[in-house]
């Protein structure tokens, strides 16, 4: 007999079939029992008569039994007269206790025993956004023209500079893990005008934080010939609402077990600039922040509501940073040049995505490094693409821990990373 | 007037447009001179009579002219009377001829000048090779109920053992880079049964050949619930059907561009067991093999070309490889213990996928660890998910660069690998 996905049960009411799993719980009562039984796609109820063994939790067996409908039952059916064989039996009690509806260890706990607790229903679900999430990513940028690219990790210079890298050892030479695909994108702006990419950047973050991780994943993209940094908010704003739309289609059984509400993303996400936020910044909270040169998490958090209450928005752009923050590569404002051209988009008042237009003009780059005192030699490679010719470009950078946390409301996006890494976490 | 793009240009017979793009080639006769544009869609020919400038090559321009209908342009359209504006003007002209049909630098020149030797359309119709790859192999999977996931890249232990592992410095403490996601999507079994990942592994190759590189993109698979290493060749079938169909349907242009025949992957790959390859090998080759613990790449082509001559496939499988080379983590074939319960997947004669059964019983980790002296201590996190019941699983990893080379017939990888890694070059 075939096995079959926990999912599929209600499609074979009144018929035998074989399932597969982990026992999740199991609950005795005076003369029947009842077994909760996992798999990779959902929980199934099991119903036994008389008296039964205790099976161990997370013993790994197949389930011979009749489908019977059942209002009372998670999913609508149950399985009667079940007869089990074990494929494997634990060897201690798991450190998590799975049977619960939310897991009540503390996060630390959590995450040191990532193996058994990710099999909790609701830490399945989150990776069901984060696929989700992925796929509804690329298949917006697919329909626009976009190519999918694969950007080396190791490198041989940072490229965001600072002291947030890390370093390895290359076959004895000094090379670094990449704390983004910002050159190999733009280089590609120079071969394939659009193209995007989805996979790990490395921030040595010295600070232990509810929002950074030493590893994450960023969904990059980069286009050419734009106008200027808001054509890039409006690819960017296609970007999350494929994302939206990719959660909201591809997982729908993960959203609906997490109760979620799916944010709207509005056809225009509402634009304001960093010298206004700051102004309004001061009148919504009293502080004095007119003259900083960025945004604290609060200011993001109180931009954030204000977009919410006044805009209906979950997004929010805030466009025009001042260039002394931003990284060499980016390109001012022509109409005020202390500004950039470029932007942050918030979702839920946490920064959420960072991009902009970037420098095209290969002698506009040898003044960038020069001015920061930076020798071209070590972006050789990268200056090249300027050198023979590039069009207007920018692009964007879209944390994808951070809007799978936002989604859900996770406080801390460890919540929402697969393992995730920082100063004090290695393992597992 | 809003831009278009070169592929769009059928659509326009008639009208006036504007195009934007980099001059790739001119030409100039005595009353007309022919100029050749490129976008990241493909080339154009534009059409100027009288006498014009020189355009530098490598130029980015914008160019509005009318589309007209002609057998002898390529594509079956040419643009008249175009008028240029200059976006960039090249510093210096570029190290690379493109105008050519096949590029004629050596490749070491080729690798150094990315930046320009990427836009070759032969180079781009390679990227779209390989987007189009990971594409298909991701519907294919998707469509099995597999889960994307991302795992980190950092690792406090070496996955696959051996010396060729990258060290890093993660925060004064001793760090690895992947090898491979193997640890991490055998605990993901253990949540969602069936997993998949597209990501960078590193490797320090110590060796300089044409098929190994120091970091490559893997397409790495996971399944629970299989009844041998049969099972998980089953899924890898798939997985490169999906991801031969990827490539014909998302990538038709490149594929008409380099002439490429695409592979039919049969229902049923052919499959010879180790120890009757060696002895098919001895009666091929007259080599004495038999005995020797794994098979060298001669020997591989010599069976993908036996498996095309015999079975008329371009996929081979060899399954049962002698347990001594095979990781710790290997199952062992029950009927001959000696031999395991993997194979590798040729594909035109080139290893393109190794896979297997996994060990799954808690003690026989313990067992498989102390019988090679390793401390269980480096592995705690990964052992945890067999402690606390998994089934019977196997998964396959796929070279998404190998795949490339062998489908364009390339000699070596490198030719098919955006910005290669490897002992000598980190760069650009």
């Amino acid at each position: 007999m075939q096995r079959i996905h926990i999912s599929r049960l209600p499609e074979h009411i009144g018929e035998r079939v074989r399932l597969a799993g982990w026992i999740h719980a199991q609950r005795k009562l005076s003369r029947v029992s009842f077994v909760v039984l996992r798999d990779g796609t959902g929980l199934a109820q099991l119903v036994l008569e008389g008296t039964v063994a205790e099976l161990a939790p997370e013993a790994v067996v197949e389930v011979v039994g009749e489908v019977v409908a059942s209002e009372q039952a998670p999913g609508g059916v149950e399985l009667h007269d079940p007869s089990f064989s074990v494929l494997a039996t634990p060897a201690e009690a798991p450190p998590i206790e799975l049977r619960r509806p939310l897991l009540k260890e503390q996060l630390p706990t959590i995450l040191d025993h990532a193996a058994v607790a990710l099999r909790h229903p609701r830490e399945q679900a989150k990776l069901a956004l984060a696929a989700a999430t992925l796929a509804g990513y690329r298949d917006a940028l697919d329909g626009l023209g976009f190519t999918e690219i694969q950007t080396p990790k190791i490198v041989a210079s940072a490229t965001e500079g600072g002291a947030n890298v890390f370093a390895i050892d290359y076959f004895g030479r000094d090379a670094y893990l990449a704390q983004s695909p910002q050159f190999y994108k733009q280089i590609m702006v120079g071969v394939l005008e659009r193209v995007y990419e989805t996979g790990p950047v490395f921030r040595a973050e010295p600070h232990e934080t509810a929002r950074h991780l030493a590893e994450y994943v960023s969904l990059d993209a980069e286009v050419g010939f734009i106008d200027d940094h808001r054509t890039v908010m409006g690819f960017a704003r296609e970007a999350v609402a494929g994302m939206v739309e990719g959660v909201r289609t591809r997982a729908a059984a993960a959203v609906a077990l997490l109760e979620l509400g799916l944010p709207e993303v509005p056809d225009e996400i509402p634009i304001v600039h960093f010298a206004d936020a700051q102004a309004l910044l001061e009148r919504l909270t009293g502080e004095t922040v007119v003259g900083e040169p960025d945004l604290a998490p609060a200011h993001e958090r109180a931009l954030g509501k204000w977009a919410l209450r006044e805009h209906g928005s979950d997004f929010l752009f805030v466009e025009g940073y001042p260039m002394a923050k931003r990284p060499f590569y980016t390109h001012p404002d022509p109409a005020r040049p202390e500004f950039s051209a470029s932007f942050d988009m918030l979702f839920r008042g946490l920064e959420l995505s960072t991009g902009g237009q970037r420098l095209h003009r290969y002698e506009d780059y040898l003044e960038a490094l020069a001015a920061r005192g930076l020798s071209t030699q070590p972006f050789e490679g990268y200056l090249e693409a300027f050198c023979f010719g590039m069009p207007p470009h920018g692009g964007f950078a879209i944390g994808l821990e951070r809007f799978v946390a936002r989604l859900v409301g996770a406080a801390n996006v460890r919540e929402t990373t697969l393992f995730p890494r920082d100063r004090d976490r290695l393992e597992p």
